[in-house]
C-alpha cells in the first residue's frame, strides 16, 4: 500500500503520513491536486492532507480540493506537532548566514527569531523541506532553511539554531483521504459536513439549532467564498460523534430540510478528539 | 492627511486606498504590522487592509493585527477588483520568458494560463507590485511579473498578457481602519464583532438564533484559531444595520450572556451591501 502526500521528503505531511499509514510506502507529490490525482489513478491508496494549522488557520485549497473529488473521502485525522529549526551546511554558522529560505508560514512563524538578525534576506520558498534540499544542494555557508528535524537529517544538514517558531504551540491537523469504495475503519468519533444556507435571515441559526437540539457538539465551523458568487459562503463544519453513530445518519438525513446543498465528507476516527486542551 | 498600505506602489492595496480616500497622499508599508505601527505613531491617520479576497478566503494575519491594536477601529469597507496581468520589458516577447515573478496566491490565480507554457519557472514573490518593480529593475527579458495594470504603468513594463486570472469574479475586500479617537463617518450599514464560546453544546447556535430573532442578518461568519489554546476558535462575525443603529448597539447590550469574550470592531460604511450578487 502507498501514501500520498504533497512536499519533499522530509517535509511535516511525510510524518503525517508514516504516523497514519506506519505499514505503507510514502509518494511525495509536486501539489495537492497531484495527491488527489494519485488517488483517482490508485497510485496511491490512502493520501494525507494538511487541512489546518492552529496558527495559520485552515489550509483553504485543500478544502476547496476535497469539494472537487466527490470520489474521495475523510478516513482519519491526526495532528503532527511543528518544530522549526535553522538548518545550514556544516561549514556555516551564525555569522556566515546571508539568507534564510523556507515556505512564508515557516518565515512568518519563526520571525521573533529571524528579528534578531536584521540584515538576513528572507526568501520564500514553496516548502520547508524543498528549502532543506536546496540548501544542501547549494552547498553555501551563506544559506539557512527553516524545516524539520527530519528534514535536517534527510538532507545531512545541520541544525544552527532549534525550536524557533515564536509560538510553540504549533500543531498543523491532517486528514487521511481514500476513495470511497474503501470504508473508514471504526470506530468513528468525528464527521464532516459541507453546506450552503438559504437567503433568509437566521438561516444559519436554524441549522446548528438543529444539530445542537440534537446533542451533537460542534468542533468547528468554518465559511468559505463560493467561488464565483462573490461574498457568498458555504460553511463547513465537524461535528462529535458519540458511540451511536445511526443518530447522527438520522440528524444528517434531515438537514436537507434546512441548508441549501449538503454533503457529508465523511465519518472517522480522530486521534484529536479528547485532545487535552 | 495619510493613508498606509502594505505593499509597493502599485499595489491592489494602493487602488482601494486612492479609492477610499482619494484626498490623501498615501504612505507604502513594508509589513501589515508596519501599517498599524504607523496608525499608532500618526504617521498615517487611515489606513487601508486587505481582510478578503473573493476566491482565496480570509486574510487571516490582519483579522489577528486587529485584535492586536485594540486601539484601532475599522471606519469603512470597499472592494478592489483584481484582474491580473503578465508584464514585461519593452524587449520581452512570450518566447523570451523563462520566469515568472509574484505573490504564490496571483501565480495559483493564473494557473490555468501559465499551465499554456510548462517551461516557464513559477518563482513567488513577496508581493504582485514588488515583482513588477523587480522585473524593471533587472531590465532582463526572460523576467516576468502579474501584477495590476497599475503596476505597469507605475514601472514602465508593457502588458505581454491580460486578464491571465482563470477566474474573472476576483475581488478583494478592504476594510478603512483609524484609531478610535477619529469615529467613522455614518451612515452606518454593516457592524463587525469578535466573541468566543462557553464550552456547552449549542452555544454558537444560540448567539446566532438571538442575532437572528432581533433581525439581524448575518453577513459573514468565519472561526480563527486561539493562538496557544489548539483547536479552540473565536468568531468573527459582520452583520448588516438598518436606518436605526440604537437597535444594534441593543443587541450588542445583550450579547455578554450568550458568549464569552466579546468585542466590537467597528461600525461603519460599506459600499459592498446591495452589491449585485
Amino acid at each position: 500500500m502507498t501514501a500520498a502526500y504533497q512536499g519533499e521528503p522530509g517535509a511535516y505531511s511525510e510524518m503525517a503520513c508514516q504516523k497514519l499509514f506506519p505499514e505503507s510506502e510514502t509518494l511525495p507529490c509536486r501539489t495537492f491536486r497531484d495527491v488527489f490525482e494519485s488517488l483517482k489513478n490508485d497510485r496511491a491508496q490512502f493520501a494525507v492532507l494538511p487541512v489546518e494549522n492552529s496558527l495559520a488557520g485552515s489550509v483553504h485549497e485543500n478544502y476547496d480540493l476535497i469539494l472537487e473529488y466527490p470520489e474521495v473521502h475523510i478516513i482519519a485525522e491526526t495532528q503532527v506537532t511543528v518544530n522549526h529549526h535553522l538548518l545550514a551546511v556544516d561549514a556555516a554558522t551564525l555569522e556566515t548566514i546571508k539568507t534564510v529560505l523556507s515556505h512564508p508560514q515557516a518565515l512568518m512563524q519563526s520571525a521573533g527569531f529571524l528579528d534578531q538578525y536584521p540584515h538576513w534576506v528572507r526568501q520564500p520558498f514553496y516548502d520547508t523541506a524543498g528549502s532543506a534540499a536546496h540548501v544542501a544542494q547549494q552547498s553555501d555557508p551563506t544559506l539557512a532553511a527553516i524545516a524539520s528535524r527530519g528534514a535536517a537529517e534527510r538532507y545531512g544538514l545541520k541544525i544552527l539554531a532549534s525550536a524557533i517558531e515564536s509560538n510553540h504551540h504549533n500543531y498543523t491537523r491532517f486528514f487521511a483521504l481514500a476513495l470511497k469504495s474503501r470504508p473508514a475503519k471504526e470506530p468513528f468519533n468525528k464527521a464532516s459536513i459541507v453546506f450552503t444556507l438559504g437567503q433568509e435571515i437566521g438561516s444559519l441559526a436554524k441549522v446548528l439549532t438543529r444539530i445542537a437540539e440534537a446533542s451533537f457538539s460542534l468542533i468547528k465551523l468554518e465559511s468559505r467564498p463560493i467561488h464565483g458568487r462573490p461574498w457568498q459562503y458555504m460553511f463547513y463544519a465537524d461535528v462529535m460523534l458519540g458511540p451511536d453513530v445511526e443518530r447522527f445518519f438520522a440528524l444528517y438525513r434531515q438537514l436537507p430540510n434546512y441548508v441549501g446543498d449538503l454533503r457529508l465528507l465523511g465519518t472517522y476516527f480522530s486521534d484529536l478528539i479528547n485532545y487535552p486542551g
